[in-house]
Formats: structure tokens, sequence, C-alpha cells
């Protein structure tokens, strides 16, 4: 398999854990997103939206949207599995996975940054709005897994939860937010960092950090 | 089972869709949200979120994430299923509802639409902002399933793709789009309408609508 991506990308991060998480080796080409490498019309053939990740399977198929690889990853490898077997506890894991997914990570995303920029706006407003979005979104997860016991966000295993938290939090970091409000959020990255797929899949250790 | 949510949200038309496919019965409670009904502490203590819509099960248990509930609804109540059997093609389904979820309906979604105006700009300009973000996001939507046979997005069965795009079109008419950009997404919407769970889940014809 091969994960077209990008170090820094959040989404393409997911991708690496989880891949590693279920013992496929891939290899990756990278996109540098600041200079539009994404929006290139070979790249948009296979991936419409212009984002990364895709991820091209040995056939040639290529399959888009980081939680929807996720799902399919799980489907066709379902061991060691990413989603608890209760289908409320699923419910749960995707809620707390899609909060992230949905509301958090797009709406701070480069895309959204440069039209916050574009209508004339400051690096340093641009950076608060991105920010506030990561400290907000964050605090509402702290509360969704408050009542459950860890390490992970639900339980003693990682799940999908885990595999959308720990790249957040590299973001909301780079943002500057205040990471002491979220002792539960931190606690289950350091349960997932201490595995060697999560490791692994840091933006730091890829081939394309700059 | 009771639906807490709006009619005019995307996310709560998603899930009437879904409970009227499964043929499951439920009421319905309406929060205001220009009035800011779901930021109110009890509805915050269900939903930290503060985000419509929240299922509520008939023993107390409440899911949040409109998407997670659909992939709930999917596994406790199979049939008629949303999803296609063959794990490409769910993979490629989540694909576009998720290029819906997460990277349309957030991003032109009230709470960014009241962080743009809070930046210092006209209602005018706001809705310049969610036009473009419908327009450029259901552009990639109508790529997305071009090579497909219809007349649903992915086929001649309505799945969870249909069920996001059909509440993202609704939004797309209100923000004056050019929805001849689209005809295959029309194409798919018209053959939802026919159908009676996806007409009766209309904004237009829910208790709450205005």
């Amino acid at each position: 398999m091969r994960l077209h991506g990008f170090f820094r990308s959040g989404a393409s991060y997911r991708v690496r854990i989880a891949l590693g998480m279920k013992g496929i080796a891939f290899e990756q080409t990278s996109y540098m997103l600041r200079r539009g490498d994404q929006r290139q019309p070979a790249y948009l053939d296979m991936n419409p939206q212009g984002l990364v990740p895709t991820l091209e399977l040995d056939d040639g198929t290529r399959l888009t949207q980081s939680v929807a690889i996720l799902e399919w990853l799980e489907e066709t490898h379902p061991q060691p599995s990413m989603l608890p077997s209760d289908p409320l506890q699923r419910a749960r894991v995707r809620a707390f996975a899609l909060a992230i997914a949905c509301d958090i990570h797009p709406v701070q995303n480069l895309g959204v940054l440069n039209a916050v920029k574009a209508l004339g706006h400051t690096e340093a407003q641009v950076n608060d709005w991105a920010k506030r979005v990561n400290s907000d979104g964050l605090d509402a997860c702290e509360k969704m897994i408050a009542g459950n016991f860890g390490p992970f966000c639900f339980g003693n295993q990682p799940t999908m939860a885990d595999i959308c938290l720990v790249p957040q939090l590299v973001n909301a970091r780079r943002f500057g937010c205040d990471m002491t409000r979220w002792p539960r959020l931190l606690a289950a990255e350091a349960a997932c960092m201490a595995l060697p797929y999560f490791a692994a899949a840091a933006p730091e250790l890829q081939p394309d950090a700059e």
C-alpha cells in the first residue's frame, strides 16, 4: 500500500497509526500542502477534494477520507481491533472520533485558515481562531470520556478515538493551547505513545519531516 | 426514542431520515439554535459539544454525533441496510458521507458562521463564505460519484451517502449555490425524495418548523 499524505497532516497521521496497528507495511508519497501539491491535477484525479490522505492499494484502488479508511482497515484487517464489540460502546468511540474529525480538525485546517486570512486577517488572528477551535473542541472531548476508566480513551485498549485524539493534541500544542485543561486526554495520549506503532507514526519521524 | 434536534439542522435531518429508513418511531425535542438552547447546562450534560442532534434511547442512554448514530442504527437495525456489503464499496460510501459530514457541513455551520461574523464581517460576507464552502465541497462530491450508475449516489439503493447528501443540498440552496453544477447529485436527491421516509424527514414537515 502507498499512503499519499504529509507528515504534519493530522488526517494522514491517523492512517499511519492505524496501518501500524494492523501491522500493514506501507510506502509514503509526500504532498507539501502549503505549496499546493494536493491541488495538482494528477492528485485531484485520485482525490477530488484535494485533501490528504489517499490510501492507494496494491491493485491501484484509491481510498479517501481518513475515518472511512480506518473503518475499511477495521473491516478488512479485524485484529487487533480499533472498535469495541458492544454496539453502544462502538457508538461512543465513533462519536468521540467524529467530534474531532468533523468539528475540530476541519475547522482549524489549512484551507479554512487560509480562508480566514483571505478575509483580511493577520497571522495572529488566524492562529487565535485555530487555538479557540482546538480549545473548545477538546474541552468537550475531555468531558466525553470523563466517566470512563483508562488509560486509553475507552478502557484498556486503544480505539479509533485514540487514533483521532493523538494527532489532534499535536495541533493543539502547535497552536499554543493550555494543555493542562485536559488531564484525561493527556493520560490517554501517554498510554498511546508507549505503543511502538503510535510512536513510529509521529510526524517528526516521517521521511518528509522538515 | 427521542431525537433532540432542530428542524433546520442538517445533522438532525440525517438522523430523521435514518430512523425513518429503519422504521423506528421517535419523538422530537426542539432546540432553537440561534437562541442558544443547545448551550443550556441541561443539554450540555447530554451533549458536551453543545451540538444537535442527540438520540436518547428508551433507557435514557444518549448518543451523539450524527454519523456515529447512523453507524449504530445500521449495526443494531441492519435491515434495510444503508451500507453495501462489499468493504471497498462501504469505504466509498463512507468517504462520500464524510466528505460532507467533515469537510462541508461543519465549516458552514452556525457556530463557524458566527465566528466569522465575530471577526467583524457582514452578513453578506458570512453568506458568501457558506456558499463557497458548499460549492467547492459539492463540486468534489459530484466527481466522487461520477463513475457510478444511479439513481442513488451508489447504485439502486440509498446509502449513508444519500442520507448525508440530501440535507446538504438543502443548505446549498439556502445559501444560493448554482445547483445546475451538480446533475448527478440532483438525480440522487430526486430518487431519494420519491421515498416516503426521505420525504417525511424534510425540515418543513417537522413540528418545530417556522
